[in-house]
């Protein structure tokens, strides 16, 4: 059997709808076998995951492989950074741990397992992709809301240190206490322990609270226009094949410049 | 008198503003006695609402078989999801219930009469309509925040299990912890215990509440530029009797054919 | 003087710019003494409040005094909520009261005075008639939102009430411990409880919190699109006067009539 | 060198891309020095930090200089808000301080050094301008917020000060308290408190809940969809090129004119 025919037949398998649908399932199991060794399992369950992890493991090399060899041009293969993390995943899983330390990483590799189910459905990566589309755009109130939180974790350190040192010991740690305060977790108590040594640090955290909110509300309304006016786009794209005013507007001319001209053809009577 | 006769004259009934307001009342009655049961009675009023109980059940059977028959077409009754919530209401509170046991169960059930109240209700049963509408165009946004939950609940239990079996036993509990910390309820409690053996752990929260922050303003946002979508399409259609820009190009070139043919026949001069 | 005279007089005082701003002045007056008594104030200070609260109430007498001769059609004084509002507030902290016991609710009668500059502020008045009048739009989704309540408190007490009663002892309290679980203030803590009895009762507030941030959030979009509408229609009506697609159309027909016409009167050549 | 000569050298040292990229980098290495401050520090780098002050202060008050001299017109220097805000912060990190009850105070001051990346950074710039271009629309929403709470404050202060004299002690105490209230944070500790004594006062926090959150839905609302308008009008200017519906309306009008005048100047056959 030559190379080509082995790749059309790959591709047959790739694009077969059945095969597509056991590679759903064997993620689906995947995902319920990492979910089931949190639990306690009898000896017997135990070692039918061991014996699943390896089938799963070899599987999904299988599968890979498939759509490597189907792929026609293998330098657009890892183009697409769905096949980049695939390839990742499965690759980083066959490495062999056996020590006793790493036992917990394997596991952890294993479980972003579960993410393949994103770059297997394709309304999953559609959906993906439009949040790292929206992304870039909230790149610079992302940076305000960071000077923000550096400005007052650094004035929250100078100030409270004595007084807390687990929340405000250091600027990380500050950062911590003021994203908690933002998320209103237990934000009175921190209040009122340093209002009593700076009875008017309210101000502090009223203020805090006022710009964040603020911010973060503004980030929000960001990505609503911005979604709103893809939209709009869009939309304005599929009814683009309707004339235009300016369309009009020149027929309109062409129609008074041939009105003119039989005007002076026409004998004045 | 003829069937005919009687199933025009239970239509009339069913259709008679007045029994459309008795039923109305008979559910209010219904929905206060649920209410009133929670409290301790007296043996006089406890006796009274078991008198109440058999009245409703009578009426409502009484009520839904008027439909029922004034219903020319039998087999669409129950194509309607609302009748058959109806009917499904009303035959299982007839359920002889004797034992103690399942007294609560037959108090529980008698509590989702007062769903009846969106069934009877027009305008309740237009906004759970247009609300069972928007769904499933959230259906793939869910299963995302649903892997989201999986994979950090499956890395929690991992590490944490040890820490505090209660929160992170095992990934049913882990997920139920990961919700409470989406609410942001007590969530740097949880924090705190397991940075004290993993001191980066704050990534993990941090991560989470940003990835499900993210997502489920996606999902409102989705729901709203579809709701406004909706609303746009509503309105084209009213103004769809309006000519459009193409109408009104067609126009003008035949307006430009007939000049030009004007032209033609025009002599010279 | 006649009544004439004296009434022309008046309407020149109420719309004097001086007058109003007087006005505005004695009402914050009024709210920093209310402010001010809630501190332990000195024996000086408090019979200075109490010449204040004489004067205040002096003041406002007459001011409403004023406006009630000033206005030509005495019928339609009281036919604006705002002027009921004001009278109501006037008259009520007139009445004498001695009795100590009662002193108290004298003080929270004053209280609403700080109410008068929503009504002395033309702003803040269309403000909160704009707010009134989204009001009744939200009328369904707020029975939605009781009826969800209601359900949910009904099955809380039947099955919890054994479990805390303070917290689910009657379905009033129910309702109010529903409410606190919706805000999402230490949920948990009454969750965890339950638990322990129904292991699962995580379900009851899981669907209780999804249903009602559902229908919340709803309710919000709801205002925000009927917001954009109304907004929508005071830009439509701002540009009614350009011509219409329909008057344009209008126009092409008429001017091709004539071309007609004009072909017809044309001597075929 | 004449000043001329100066200044132009200076304006192309101000506008050379390597001199900003320094700048930014000295703002940063000035925010991380900040940073570093709040750990405990070994003698020798906190020596380094010493030079580094001096070196960061020296290099600002060289940096305002370049750009105040290349200012072409020295007037227009201090018109803009950025300029006056980087003068501001120089100009106070010169002023010497030795009090060591003082350090503290210059360490604040250092602190709005970091606020010099958004100045310096115009894409910061734009956001915080729309920002504040934001703030006056909701000044009137704002007041009526406080008029909520100045109100609420006021009653909880008369009615709940025996209570818990550490919650609503006096009015600024009990706006601290609703301003709590507001932000869910352990409110039900607060109501629980007060409904012993006063068992209806749930209403009180009940009402005062929605009508906060109501108000400031509104204001949410109100800046969405002011930023939507501004949106709607930047496009209607883009688009502004193409000709109206009142423009092609003249057009046609125009023609009609002129066929009019034709079929005059025609022989009637």
């Amino acid at each position: 059997m030559t190379y080509q025919a082995m790749q059309e037949r790959l591709l047959r398998l790739k694009n077969n709808r059945a095969f597509e649908l056991f590679v759903v399932a064997v993620i689906i199991v995947s995902a319920l076998e990492i979910g089931a060794k949190t639990y306690e399992l009898p000896t017997f369950a135990y070692s039918l995951t061991s014996v699943l992890d390896v089938f799963i493991t070899v599987f999904f090399l299988f599968e890979i492989t498939v759509r490597f060899i189907a792929e026609p041009n293998k330098k657009d293969f890892f183009k697409s950074g769905w096949n980049v993390f695939d390839t990742l995943v499965v690759v980083v899983s066959l490495i062999p741990i056996q020590d006793s330390e790493m036992a917990l990483l394997a596991r952890l590799v294993r479980v972003f397992r579960v993410l393949r189910m994103v770059s297997i459905i394709p309304e999953l990566r559609v959906l993906i992709n439009s949040l790292l589309k929206a992304l870039p755009q909230l790149g610079y109130v992302v940076l305000l809301l960071f000077i923000i939180f550096y400005i007052y974790a650094a004035v929250g350190s100078y100030l409270f240190k004595d007084i807390n040192p687990f929340l405000w010991g250091n600027i990380a740690r500050s950062m911590l206490t003021l994203f908690r305060v933002m998320t209103f977790e237990d934000w009175t108590d921190v209040q009122y322990e340093t209002m009593e040594i700076y009875p008017m640090s309210w101000l502090y955290y009223m203020t805090f609270i006022f710009l964040t909110t603020f911010a973060f509300l503004n980030m929000v309304i960001g990505i609503v226009v911005s979604v709103m006016e893809e939209e709009h786009k869009r939309e304005a794209a599929l009814t683009s094949t309707e004339p235009t005013l300016d369309d009009l507007h020149c027929e309109i001319k062409e129609l008074k410049a041939m009105v003119k001209q039989l005007a002076e053809q026409t004998p004045k009577s």
